[in-house]
C-alpha cells in the first residue's frame, strides 16, 4: 500500500469547505455536506429515514431547518445574526418573532461564564424550546429595553439523513468506520472527523485488492449511529472484525485512544500498538469517559469492536464545543499525520495473519545474504529484526503480537516479514484455526 | 434495608457489660457471656461439646474455671489479683497454692518488656501450668522473700461451649458471620466482634425478607471453630456463598483488610469494594498474615469463602493482647462505623444479580425524565450515571462488578439500579446461569 | 542432596587448565576440551558428525585446525602470534603466507576501538577470510611497510565433535543442561560454563537416585545445537520437563536471568525462585536480549524449557568477547556460587511435588513437638512456616508454588515439608493429574 501521496492541502481546504454550512442532526445542512462527500466517493449512498420511523427506543424526530435567526437590541442593532456565526442559534431552535424584554430573552440565552469570549454550542432536539447562544462578555454588555427576535426556522415532518459507502474486499469480513456530519460551524469536533474518513475512504477505493471489505458510514451522532445501526446491526455483528469512531483528528497538540467497553478488541490493541511508536506520550481515556458513538456501537446487545484513535479528545480540550474550535485549530499537518496513523491501522490489520516459522532452529540468514558472514558483534539491525520476527513466529501470533513482542513498529515489520516470505523462511496463515496440528 | 438506627451508645455498652467477664475457651465465662448475646437474639442456640470429644486432629480439653488467684509478697501485700484484673492468671491455669521464694515464683512471671505498664495476656490452654502475668515495671519492684500464690482454678471433665444463630432467607445459600467469645478481659481484640455480630444479627432478623440464608457463630478462637467445623463443614461447604470473620472492629484508627486464602473470592471483592470508597487508604494484608479462624475457614478441605474486614488487625497495634486493649480503645462512632461497612457488605451482596440492558442502543431517558433535554454539557451526575450502567450492563456482570467499572459505591449504585428496573430499562438475573442464551 | 563439598579451587583450576587450547566449532582443540572433561565423567560420549552432513538448514562446515599464525612486521619483528594469545587469530581463518603492505595488512586486521587495550574475539565461520586480531592501541603504532604473514591452517573436511553424557533417574522425564566448547581463550564466556556443568554432572552422577533422568550436552555454540537437535531433538520435546544453557557463570558481579521464549516455564519460575532468595538484585532479561543456544533451543517447532541462570551476562560486561575475559575475571567464589545456585535449581525440581495437608483444619502442632504450649505471641519461625506450609498445601500447589507462596527459599522449605510429611501432615503427588478427586 502506498503512503506517498499529498492531500495535506486538500483536506484542510475540504474542511474549510464544508465549515460555513449551518447543519444539525435533520435538515438541508447534512444533505448538502454529503452531497459534497459523495463528490469525493462517487459510490457514496444516501438514505433518507422519515420523521416518525421507530429506531429501537427512539423515534425519528421532525426535521429542522433554519433560513436565519437574528436578535436586534433596543436601539435597533443586531446583537446576534446566523449569518455572521450559526452557532447563534439554539440547534434545533423553534420559529419565533416577536419583541421581549430583557428578562425574558434571557431566559433564552445561553452562555459559557469559564470562557468568556466563545459562543457555546447548544442543542435542544427532543425539547421544544427557543433560544439563543452568545458569548459572556456580550452576553453582560446587554442593557435593559425591548428586543426584537426573528427565528425563520422550520420542524416540521421531513427525514433524517446519513451516508454510507461499502468497499468489498476478499472476504466479508469487513472493518468498519463511523464518524458523524451533525455538528454546525466547528472544526475538530467536527469536521475533522467527515473529512479524514472522506480522504481515507478514497485512498482504500483506490487500492488494486483489499483482504477486508471496508465500510465507512457518515451519520448525525447518536440518531444517526441508532438508526443505523438499528436497520443493519444484524449484519455488523457478522461481519465486523474491527472498527473506528473517527472523531477529533485535526489538531496537533496531543493524540489520544479510548478503548471499546471491552477494551481489548483488535481495534483496541492496533491503536495502542500505532499510537505508542507514533506518539508514545499519547493519552489513555476510560470507556467512562466516552462520549460520542461507540456509546451506541460498543451497547451491550450491538458489542462491535470500534475504538477511537483521536488528536485532542471531545470535551478536554477548552474550544471544546464553541465557536473557538475554528479552522485555525485543525491544521494541514494535524489532518495529515491523523490520516497516516489510520492508513497505518488499515495496513496493520490487512498483514495481519498468523506467522510460523519454516525452519526448526534458526535459518542461516547468512547464505542468503540476510545476516553478515563476520562475527564481530556488529549487525545489521534488520538483520537482528528479522532473526527475532523467525524466533517468535510459532504460528500462535499474529503480526500485531509479532510487533509487540519485537518491539517493532508494524510499518517497519511489515517489509521484513515479507522478505522472509519470499524467501520462504515464513509461511502466513489467515486464522489461527486453519493452523495445522 | 434501612440503616437508620442508632446503637451507637448500645453497643459500647453492651461491650463494657461484657468487658469484666473471665472468658477462656471454656467454662461459665463462655456461657455467661453467650447468655447476655442470647438476651439480645432469643433465637441463638447454645451448644455444648463435652470434654475428651475428638474434632479432626484435636480434643475437647477440659473446662477451666476460675474463682480467684492471687499473689501476697513478702510483706503479706496483695500484688496480683485476678478481682482486679483477670489478665493476671495465665489463661488455664492450675490450681496452685504454697509459698514460694522470689527466684521460683519468677518461673511462673509472663511480663512485656516492650510495653512495661502492660499486663499480657498469656495462655497454656493444652499443657498444664500455673502462672501469672503482670506488668514489666511492676516486675521490676519484686523484691526477695517469700511469696504466697493462692490459685483457686478448677481443671476438670465439663464441656465447650459454643452458639448459633440461623436466619433463613429465600435460598438456602447463606452468609456466614464467625466471631470469636474467649478472650478476657480486652476490647478491640476481642469485645468488638461479638458485639458488632451480635447487632448485625438482630438487624438482619428484623428484615422483612432476606435473598438469601445468615447464619452467625460464637465460638472459641481455634478449638471452637475446629469443633464446630467438624459438626457443619459439608453443609457449609454446600451453602456459604459468602462469609466473614469478626474481630477488631472498635477502634478509629485504620480499616484493615484481610484476604481469604484465595484471595479473590466474592467475600474479598466485596470487602475491598466496601473500603475502597469508605476508606481509601485501608491496609491490606497477604493472609500469610492471618491469625485467626480463617485459619480454619480457609484451610485445605474446608476451604470456604471467608475473609475479614477489620479497623487496627491484631498483633499490629500496640495494645494488642494486653490489659492496654481496654475499653478506651473501642468508641462508639468506631463500632458504629463497622457495622455500618458490615451492612453495606450484606447489602451489596443482597443485590449482587447479573443486570442486563434491556434496549439494544441506548434508551432515551430524556423521555423518562431521567436525562436533560438540553444538551450544555452539564449534566445531572445520577443520569450520566445510569447511562454508564445500562453502558456496562451486558448480562454478565454483577451488581460488584458494575460498581467497579462505573466507579460507584454500591450503596449508591443499587438505588440507580432500582430506578432502572422500574422504567424496564435494566433486567436482572439470580445468576450468570440463568441467562438466556 | 549433599552440598557440602569443596570444589571451589578445583573448579578454577580445570579452567586454568582448559584456557589455553585453541577451540573453535570444529577441531582438535575442541575434541581434546572434551577429552578432559571425560577424565572427569568417564560416561560422557563423544559424537563426530562428518562435513557436508545436512543439520536442518544448515550444513556441518570444514574441520579447521591451526598449528600457528603470526605477522612480522617491516623490521622482521614478530607482532602477531597465536603462540602468545590465540585470540590473535580470526577464528576460522584460512592458511595463508605472503608479504603485504600496511594497507593491504589493514584489510585483514580486527580491533576494537573502544576498548583499546583488548583483542578482539571474531570469527568468519561461514566465509573464507584470513585474518588477525589485535588491540587498537598497537593497531596505531603500525608503520609502513611490507609485513610477513604467516597462517599454518587447515580448513579441510573433517567432523564436528559434540558430547553427551545420560545419567538415568527414576523416570524418564529428565532435566537437560546445555553447554559450549567452542570458544577460545576466554574464561566467563566461555569456559566457566562446561567447568560448572562437569561439577554438577559430577555431583549429580554420585547421588544414590534421582527422581528425574538428566542429560548434559557440551556442544559448539549454534552450529553443534543445531546438529544435536537435529538428531535428538524428537526425544527431547517429549521428554526434557526443565532445562538450562549454561553460559557465563564464573564471576562475582551480579546475577542474571534470561528466560525461555515463553518465560513461564518451570524453568523460568525455578531460576526466579533461586535468585530471588540468593541476590534479589539480579538482573533480568529479554528474551530478545537471549545470543546463545536458548535460540535453538527455544525455537518455533523445538519449543524446550530452556533458560539461563547467569553471572554477568554475554554482550553486557566490558570485557565480553575479548583478551581481558580471562582467567582473573572468573573467581573461586563465583564459580562455587554459581554451582551452588544450579544445585539448588537441581533440587528444587527434585522434590517438586504436589503437596496436600492431611486434616481437615490445621493439626495440633503442640502435641507433635512442633509448636509452643505457651501462648505469649513468640513462636519460632519453623513453627509459623509449618503453619503456613499446611494452610496453603491444597493439592493443587506444587513445592515452587508453595516456597513462593510463604515466602520461603526452596532450599529451606524442603526440610520443613519433610518434617510434616514423616508426621504424616502433608501426602505428595507426583503430578496434579495423580489427584484423587
Amino acid at each position: 500500500m502506498n503512503y506517498n501521496f499529498t492531500t495535506n492541502e486538500e483536506m484542510h481546504a475540504f474542511a474549510t469547505r464544508l465549515f460555513p454550512i449551518c447543519r444539525s442532526i435533520t435538515g438541508e445542512g447534512v444533505r448538502y455536506t454529503l452531497g459534497q462527500i459523495k463528490e469525493k466517493l462517487p459510490n457514496l449512498q444516501l438514505f433518507e429515514v422519515p420523521t416518525g420511523t421507530k429506531v429501537f427506543d427512539w423515534e425519528i424526530p421532525k426535521e429542522w431547518n433554519l433560513s436565519r435567526a437574528y436578535v436586534k437590541d433596543p436601539d435597533g442593532k443586531v446583537i446576534l445574526d446566523t449569518d455572521v456565526n450559526n452557532l447563534h442559534i439554539l440547534n434545533y431552535s423553534i420559529p419565533y418573532k416577536g419583541m421581549v424584554d430583557l428578562e425574558t430573552l434571557k431566559d433564552h440565552l445561553f452562555t459559557l461564564e469559564k470562557y468568556p469570549d466563545a459562543i457555546p454550542y447548544v442543542t435542544s432536539y427532543y425539547k421544544e424550546r427557543w433560544g439563543f447562544c452568545m458569548s459572556f462578555s456580550d452576553y453582560q454588555t446587554l442593557k435593559p429595553g425591548n428586543y426584537e427576535v426573528n427565528i425563520e426556522s422550520r420542524l416540521e415532518k421531513g427525514s433524517l439523513t446519513y451516508a454510507e459507502l461499502y468497499l468489498p474486499g476478499e472476504t466479508e469480513e469487513e472493518i468498519f468506520f463511523s464518524t458523524y456530519i451533525c455538528h454546525p460551524s466547528m472544526a475538530n469536533n467536527e469536521l475533522s472527523g467527515p473529512v479524514l474518513v472522506t480522504y481515507l475512504a478514497q485512498w482504500l477505493s483506490q487500492q488494486a485488492s483489499r483482504r477486508y471489505s471496508y465500510r465507512f458510514v457518515f451519520v448525525p451522532e447518536t440518531i444517526g449511529a441508532i438508526t443505523y445501526l438499528s436497520k443493519n446491526y444484524e449484519k455488523l455483528k457478522q461481519n465486523v472484525i474491527a472498527g473506528f469512531n473517527v472523531t477529533c483528528v485535526g489538531d496537533e497538540r496531543t493524540y489520544s485512544f479510548l478503548p471499546s467497553r471491552k477494551g481489548d478488541t483488535i481495534s483496541d490493541k492496533a491503536i495502542q500498538h500505532v499510537l505508542k511508536h507514533v506518539f508514545p506520550d499519547y493519552k489513555t481515556y476510560s470507556f467512562l469517559q466516552r462520549g460520542s458513538d461507540e456509546r451506541q456501537y460498543c451497547h451491550p446487545g450491538i458489542d462491535l469492536p470500534v475504538a477511537t484513535l483521536m488528536r485532542s479528545k471531545y470535551g478536554e480540550y477548552p474550544e471544546y464545543h464553541t465557536s473557538k474550535d475554528d479552522l485555525s485549530l485543525i491544521t494541514q499537518k494535524g489532518l495529515a499525520d491523523s490520516l497516516q496513523a489510520y492508513m497505518y491501522l488499515v495496513e496493520l490489520l490487512e498483514n495481519n495473519y498468523y506467522y510460523h516459522s519454516t525452519h526448526l532452529c534458526e535459518p542461516q540468514l547468512g547464505k542468503r545474504g540476510l545476516y553478515p558472514t563476520l562475527s564481530n558483534n556488529v549487525y545489521p539491525i534488520d538483520s537482528l529484526r528479522m532473526i527475532d520476527i523467525l524466533a517468535y513466529a510459532d504460528g500462535n501470533v499474529d503480526l500485531l503480537t509479532l510487533a509487540e513482542l519485537t518491539k517493532i513498529p508494524s510499518w517497519e515489520i511489515i517489509p521484513l516479514v515479507n522478505t522472509l516470505l519470499k524467501h520462504n523462511l515464513l509461511t502466513k496463515l489467515d486464522k489461527l484455526t486453519d493452523r495445522e496440528s
